[in-house]
């Protein structure tokens, strides 16, 4: 007999009009529905660690959630949710609160980006606009804030030594009331944030913000930590990016894998944009002793590749939360002078140029990683972004159902290039191998989703 | 030289996208300057009163407003505002906060409006649609507040006994923590305001809201007064009245002219729809003793037109602001339970039904009075909403300058229909024009803007 | 049959161990059972106007109240209270609490200073510090909030001209968001607040502060209007007056009687203390143009009997609210720099000086009015005194029951001293007489209770 | 050179009058210094584990702590603190509210407990009272809240799966918006806390509040742990079980040492007064498998010594936090409705009735030790005083260095009595040394401060 649960909306979802509720309903029940229902799921499954969203999903074959329409508005009903999302038959708020945030990202979203740009124009200025508009309506904007949001970037897959450091660097920023947005998994998405809540809880801090931005196709497999008291869910990895360096005042990145390099790349790639020379982000590239090396291989690549002038874009600081909380702390202050003086938002970063070969969402096929240009003979900035594709897609032949799916029928993705190009890639691959930063530690050793064609 | 104030945007408006912004700016510029700058003038003209909207426009002919466009969003650039709204050259809070009401309901509306109803679609389900939106798009809507919103209907122009009287109404709605929506003007529209807002206070409750809905064409001949903390300008009369009821849990109905009668005449038509019989809306009509002859002369029109049934639709009680305060408060409770059953919101009144001869806005050309059926050969509700127009049409021959030009091109209104109807319509006419309902007080006699041809 | 409420603490009082209780009950019952039951009285009936305390007293003659304990504390028991106190059989709250603000007040502040002052020294130290404990039992002293509090005094009897204007005065001190401290009765100890009120709404100023502090003997005959959101009872004028000056940061001055006289000769006595040379305190004398005349004698007397020098401690300001309030304003930012760089309270003047001649009461007896030094050959500060409690008798003869029992029984107070001086103060009384300032309108002239001996 | 630092006031002490500030700083100064200076440390020493008092003291011998006198009521002056308690030079929120707590609760509460007091009556009555004043003087009562109090009691030298348990515990207890009080140390006074304090968060819950009560002779050797966010120091151990006990609205008693079990008779011993037999206060024995042994021997010597009427005032149940939490939710319910029903307070249970033998200090001296009665043939009430007694003197034994100090001179304290009682509690006894229960792990055997006389 199926186990049914009613759920009324919390924090957002409560004030919508019978157009709207049925203009969801259609597009939860068909349309979506399949998408919504994964997202839904892993959010019930919050803080439950799995790197294999497949498992995770079939364990609950015979969830289903169905959208409710009362007079006042809509209610879910969820048929065999997860236990472990109830205290004594009751939701957990902040489950229920994700829930509810899990409907406005996933199915109400395509209401609204279909009023804002009825058009579909997928123009820059459009794409920015749109990244606004979803974080104006999750509430994510908070006018009058002064700035204060550390983005924290690295691997939900990191040993117990890092993940202490991450802790430790989340206890110093927490203590000097400083907010954390990261991925919303586990790892470094749950450590500073963990640290902070201690950090903001000992400083009696009451605006604690512990935000995870996630995009469908990997909340499956990493369903947010317990700990997020803020989830927004991004269309796809370039908006979600873009949401990063918009809202976060400043990047610290953590050991991770090459997720965390690509983000890495990102943020290069932006700072490497000539009109972006007066924007102040700070990025500090941290870890403790044991990660050392790490980070030395990472900055020798983008030293040889990139050069010098990129190696300047960030900070490395090893086994010293202290300074790094002191740095981010510092830079604050800069950045609320500068954008009073500059008549800037505190809440989104407009300032900031990204050019649309960072926004277009790279879908890695066979034929688009064929097509990479992967030679020196281009821009610094162009570079950067065919480099960030190519981690891009290998995160995805690692951990996205549909890419796997791909792989296993056409085969392992080919990278060619220039040959120094791709031997100091090769090399930097082998070292995340080494370093067991591919994926969650199982029982086989890693397999390569892709071949270096040399 | 001209005197340049900067206001920033305060309860709204705060968080705009570039492309909303340049929307605004446009619109503000261009499209919808004249009727955005006149009702920006009534706000900062709030507490002024005046029946003639025109002398208040004319006073300040110099008055000009920006948009001023800014990395973060808009501010106001205001030219030779009038100085009372403005403390030791700082704008007044509320009038700040009204100013950006004003930008938010002429201007942004419009892009909320093509937004969300882009084939521009007006049937009954797609204009309550847009009432709905447009209040909770100024945040009118709270989910969770338990019924206690009293609507008060009576003019502007009232003697000093009612206008006593319905303070001491107010007084006893606000010690029973019942909060006021009003149109927003002089009169009944600030007199029960003022006396709740001291009931409020000696209640301490903190969740007073004192709700002005006004409309763009009688904004300026009723500039908000100054106790409102909450203005919501609606795009016409009919959403304006659709607004009251929609939101309004009960309405009280004090001593006021032809556009109070319309009022009573919009609501009795709705009540008289079958599929309303289990709607709970509860209409008081009261005034001090001096004012029962007026109630007196309403309550035989609407028996000879419209029937008893149409009578029991309210109640009148003379003198007795505690009885009247008590049987709202006592209606607010029933209507909790009721709609807590039948799982229904608080704060809109989805399940009204209200047929679109109410919705459709009608406009007061000689054409359209012409071709009105002022005939009893038709439903009680036809009848109602016909007689409706007529006082509709009165009202804005009275005191809207678009109406009042028509007229002194094309004469006054004929009013022609069944003999009968045409005496009783007269009949009363007459006993508003005795009372000096027809105007604010002014040297000249009230010249009508209509003719009953018999 | 007795007709019998019970109520709750509120506001205070809701706290109390058993110990507390009984001693509580002890005194309510006993020793302090009639003062405690008059001011209680008088409490319930805030908002009547009366300059007769005995008729208002013996209207409700069979009022009775009593302490009920309960396991958790205390609740009251009415017998008979005034049923203007109730809406629906609910005491209204403002009244809800100022109940118990009377019973902490009157009664539960003996237990207190017996606490803090068990030997009763009367020195001047100790004085100042029981002022100060009442104080902050009435959580009157807020840490933190900046200064902000403008003393008004002046008559509960004054024309409606004074009223408007007063009215006036505190709209303006309300719009730069000031808060009032009055004597809490009619006139102008409600004039202010009104427009203050007005002012902080339209403001939407939350941390309104309309506070009445008032004492047990007139507080029968002024019951707090029911503006009043905070309600002191001290001990005794004279510590009433210490309560005002330290507490306030400002002081305006408005039309009255000889009480409001008593007020301005004890602020001027207080700052020609030499030790109270730096401090900033700020006196205005205000009224419309047609109180012109009234500021002009008192004017006149000072400068005669107290010089220059205690001409120039005031400042008189005619007809100009707007001036007023922007002097206020200004002295608030001066008065807020200076204590933080003496690292002085806000909430407390600690370092006024006031000597002791100004905080021990003066009982208005025969004999006590026969051995008044009132010549020239004394300092200018115990001349003030002197003059203090001459006015100090004359308003108690004029409204206090015991002390016109006192006259009935053993004639007019004589008042004698230096023919010059009692040339001054005969004119200045005749004035007041003359202006209608020594006791609300009645019937009957003004009986002078006392005669000057010349 | 003097490393200093100035405090200004957190949370209490912001309110004094300069009579208070004499007084404070006087005893602050001399008659207290010692006990003022050592337990400010403790605090400074937040979250430092060790079971040492001495080492942690003698850490910080230059350590000086003094009460600055300014016109605005008192700061401190502190040299040499310990770094641990900043972050940028400047004092973690938390530790500054805790350092003004133990200012009020050594040093503030012997000036009230004077005034409150004066004869220093210690007869049960007034010790009551004096516990209630403490409390509210701490403002540790907050009138109106519901009954949501859960004492966990249970040692600081715990195992690791004993603290996952308590964490486990504390996080059921937190996802149904229960509150803890512990005695603040480590071990089970930190781990439910930890726990609840994540069940709070993941439930959004606001009023989250981790109550840490001690006393002077412990603070230091268990400085509160950083986690706790009200701090309450009661004079002595007597008072502090009081405060506990009538604050507390259910008791879980977790794995712990003598000190657990001299709290677990302490309660008892109260329950087994006939005069509470219609009180509800729920008392739970909890732990994992692992210490299903403990609670056997614990309830094998009750059952022996008190017998079935003892065993029947608690319920064990090993391993399942659940169970545990939903019991105590329960309570919580039935405790609001007795309390309602019989008009008693929530947040102070007077009604609970403690003989003055659980209310008098035990000063353990070897005369007094000696001279306990431990034999059978008494009152079980009576037994139940007399064996906690033998528990308090062997905690004081192990961990207070006054009692060490004795030991060292005199010898170990010598039980004795009827030998099957002596049995039984030798073996008790035992037990505790051979599940390490009687110390913090260190290099050396436990050493008994006591010896069985058999």
């Amino acid at each position: 007999m199926a186990n049914i649960h009613y759920v009324n909306p919390k924090g957002c979802m409560d004030q919508l009009s019978h157009l709207e509720v049925a203009q969801l309903t259609e597009k939860a029940k068909y349309e979506l529905y399949s998408l919504y229902r994964n997202c839904s799921l892993a959010v019930l499954n919050s803080g439950v660690q799995s790197d294999n969203s497949r498992e995770l999903l079939s364990k609950h074959n015979d969830f289903e959630i169905r959208l409710i329409t009362k007079e006042r508005g809509i209610s879910l009903e969820l048929h065999n949710p997860p236990p472990s999302a109830f205290v004594d038959d009751k939701m957990i708020r902040n489950i229920q609160y994700h829930l509810f945030a899990v409907l406005r990202d996933i199915v109400f979203v395509n209401v609204l980006s279909k009023r804002i740009n009825p058009d579909d124009i997928q123009d820059s200025e459009h794409i920015t606009n749109q990244v606004f508009s979803i974080l104006r309506n999750a509430n994510a904007l908070i006018a009058g804030e002064l700035p204060n949001l550390v983005v924290c970037w690295g691997g939900h897959s990191i040993n117990q030594a890092e993940y202490q450091y991450c802790r430790a660097v989340g206890l110093e920023l927490g203590y000097r009331e400083l907010n954390i947005i990261t991925g919303c998994g586990a790892g470094v998405m749950e450590a500073p944030m963990k640290g902070a809540a201690i950090g903001h809880a000992n400083q009696r801090y009451k605006n604690s913000r512990l935000i995870g931005i996630t995009e469908p196709s990997i909340i499956a497999s990493e369903p947010p930590n317990p700990i997020v008291n803020e989830l927004i869910i991004m269309p796809d990895i370039e908006k979600r990016l873009e949401a990063f360096v918009r809202m976060g005042h400043g990047i610290i990145i953590f050991p991770g894998g090459p997720g965390t390099f690509e983000e890495l790349l990102f943020i290069l790639g932006i700072k490497l944009n000539p009109d972006n020379q007066a924007q102040k982000l700070p990025v500090i590239l941290t870890g403790p002793k044991q990660s050392a090396d790490y980070f030395a291989s990472i900055d020798r690549f983008i030293g040889e590749t990139l050069g010098k002038e990129a190696q300047k874009m960030y900070q490395i600081i090893i086994d010293d939360p202290v300074t790094v909380a002191r740095h981010m702390k510092k830079a604050m202050n800069e950045i609320q002078l500068n954008r009073r003086k500059n008549n800037q938002s505190y809440s989104f970063n407009w300032a900031l140029k990204i050019s649309s070969e960072f926004q277009t969402p790279f879908i890695p096929t066979h034929q688009n990683m064929e097509n990479l240009n992967l030679h020196m003979n281009q821009s610094k900035m162009d570079l950067t972004a065919n480099l960030r594709r190519v981690f891009s897609a290998i995160v995805a032949g690692n951990i996205k159902p549909e890419t796997q799916d791909l792989i296993a029928t056409k085969g392992k993705f080919k990278l060619q290039g220039e040959a120094h190009l791709m031997e100091k890639v090769d090399r930097i691959l082998q070292d995340f191998i080494k370093q067991n930063r591919m994926k969650l530690p199982s029982k086989n050793a890693y397999e390569p989703c892709y071949e270096i064609v040399k």
